[in-house]
């Protein structure tokens, strides 16, 4: 083994994807010290998910004053990688924490990010990477498309800067002044969940109590998001509601798709565009993945799964280090998936476990170089 | 990857050795159809360890109808297995269970044991292994000695037959009278524990209450394998208490010492012997074992570590399938273990994981199986 190739999941709540990709080199480095180890930290496009494209691909961070969740100036960033490529998190000016305890889903706008794409457009970036998650917003992506230079406007013509609590107010949509650098480039936005626009499984009734909507505002705000699907349907010639994972991050799935014309991908699937992955597994000899729980979703196509399927057309052996092993998983190793190793090492609940996630995952790779090492490969 | 050899403890309370060796055989199969698959069901001495015996090596098993623990008749059995070796576990006539509620450690006898072994001995063999654990009986083996001719005589020089309430009134003792059927075999103690004779950490103190003796008694008890103990050095030459496990068994381990010049052996150690592990090892691609926690315990010498030594010898590698992983087993590679792999795949207590251990020591093979195979090895 000289060429490893290590790209984990996070595991939610115990270890970011930088920190096990630091355990797991330094655990793989002790047993083959001339080893090359790759590190691609995996960016879901909620928070962190700039760091972990310029960790695993190199660029620059870029810091500008945009406006925040309720329109008010706020320091902001995004990345620029290698390659003219930009990548944004959406929870960079529009996330939850950013509005602490004034929770109000109706009023918060997505205006910030749509600044941000206008500025990378501006820095020549011609491919941008908008991440979705982890939003205080049910906007539908309308402040970021007004940002951008799409027009909204009322009944009686006005044009206004749409947020959740007034989507039922939009008349009309005019997308051809979003702004031509934008419309010249290509914009990707991860992704991954697949509720619908609207209704019971929608933006508004699963997503917007977190974000502080009362039972009352979550039944106006899914009716404001039907209310503007019906004119994105007519304006903009896009059925929203049958896109899957256009009611994430507050309906800024539907509104990168409508607006943008935005292709909403599985995270993992940009990741490993963006790196170049199909490109590395030409010289790599195990690719190391992982996630907290590996169980039927994950066989969805998740970090695991989207990395097992490429190694496996390339025919490169893929073992996933991961907290738990749901039962029915075999599926798993169909989809290119080598081996499946669980750092649980004693007989405790997940409380216990978390408090030793670390340390487990060392010696769990620690372990498996071992066995490498002493089989001759 | 042509042939596998199986070599797991017990994994107490979840799993017997044999269990383990089915699971894991057919997890191997499943992926090496073709392969050689040997089982060697550990045994420890105690309850079960004829059958396994019999199981790995193959021979035949012996009734006969022998004094109980209160010298009743009761059918009792041991084993031949192929070489003129005889096996006998001592809890087949002498064990906890064969008492039930009739809980009287200074009354019980080892008397039976003896008996098998003469019936072994008249039976041809040379070889006679006596696995001491889960006994009912403190007599120190007097019993057993008895039964093959060693004379107890009290202070008047009445013959008699010592129980553990009466060992202080062994005057003296006569070995000469052996039975030369026995005094020209090879007699082995399988004993797993190393705790003395007499004293705070001897048979009496450490094990008697499990047997009903309440604290007079267990003095009693205590201060009569004290008196015995100087007989025996007087009369046998042997210095019982300084011999590690003399206390196993009701200070059977220092009677077997003491009255048959046998050696107190691990238990793998024995069943390695026995087996002819050594040589099985020259055709092994793979060793399997395992036991319930791989702990600082069983780095001094219990199954895993057993097994790991002699293959270390051989250079053939040793995957250890274990329930629990300690930490600070690292020693465990240093010993020639080349991998741990914990059956725990959830974050469950104990309580939960036990309930999923044969599923999950399936589902472990399989995954290694296939990893193993995934490699080409």
């Amino acid at each position: 083994m000289k060429n490893f190739l290590l790209i984990p999941d996070s595991f939610k709540g115990t270890m970011s994807s930088e920190q096990i990709c630091t355990i797991m080199g330094k655990a793989t480095k002790r047993h083959f010290p001339d080893a090359q180890v790759t590190s691609i930290p995996v960016a879901d496009g909620g928070e962190g998910s700039v760091d972990a494209f310029l960790q695993a691909v190199g660029g620059e961070k870029v810091y500008l004053t945009v406006q925040g969740p309720f329109g008010n100036p706020m320091e902001s960033f995004y990345g620029i990688l290698k390659g003219n490529t930009a990548v944004i998190e959406m929870a960079a000016c529009a996330g939850l924490p950013l509005v602490g305890e004034d929770l109000h889903p109706d009023l918060t706008t997505t205006y910030g990010v749509g600044q941000l794409m206008i500025d990378a457009a501006k820095h020549g970036c011609v491919t941008i990477i908008v991440g979705l998650g982890g939003s205080a917003t049910n906007d539908a992506g309308c402040g970021a498309a007004a940002a951008c230079g799409v027009v909204f406007k009322d009944k009686e013509g006005r044009t206004f800067v749409p947020t959740g609590g007034n989507l039922d107010k939009v008349a009309s949509i005019d997308t051809d002044s979003l702004d031509p650098r934008i419309q010249n480039s290509t914009i990707t936005t991860m992704c991954d969940i697949d509720n619908p626009f609207h209704g019971k499984t929608g933006a508004a009734y699963v997503f917007s109590p977190q974000k502080g909507a009362d039972p009352a505002l979550v039944e106006r705000l899914d009716a404001n998001m039907q209310s503007l699907a019906k004119v994105i349907e007519r304006d903009c010639k896009v059925d929203v509601q049958s896109i899957a994972g256009s009611g994430a991050a507050g309906g800024m799935g539907g509104g990168m798709a409508a607006f943008f014309k935005s292709q909403l991908q599985m995270g993992i699937e940009t990741v490993l565009d963006t790196v170049g992955f199909d490109a590395l597994l030409q010289n790599t000899d195990l690719v190391l993945t992982g996630e907290g729980k590996i169980d039927e979703q994950s066989l969805r196509g998740k970090v695991v799964i989207g990395v097992a399927r490429r190694a496996k057309k390339a025919n490169v052996p893929v073992v996933a280090v991961v907290g738990d092993i749901a039962d029915n998983v075999e599926g798993a190793y169909d989809e290119g998936v080598s081996a499946i190793f669980s750092i649980n090492r004693l007989a405790v609940d997940f409380k216990v476990a978390k408090t030793r996630a670390k340390e487990d995952m060392d010696k769990t790779i620690d372990n498996l170089m071992r066995f490498i090492k002493r089989m001759g490969l």
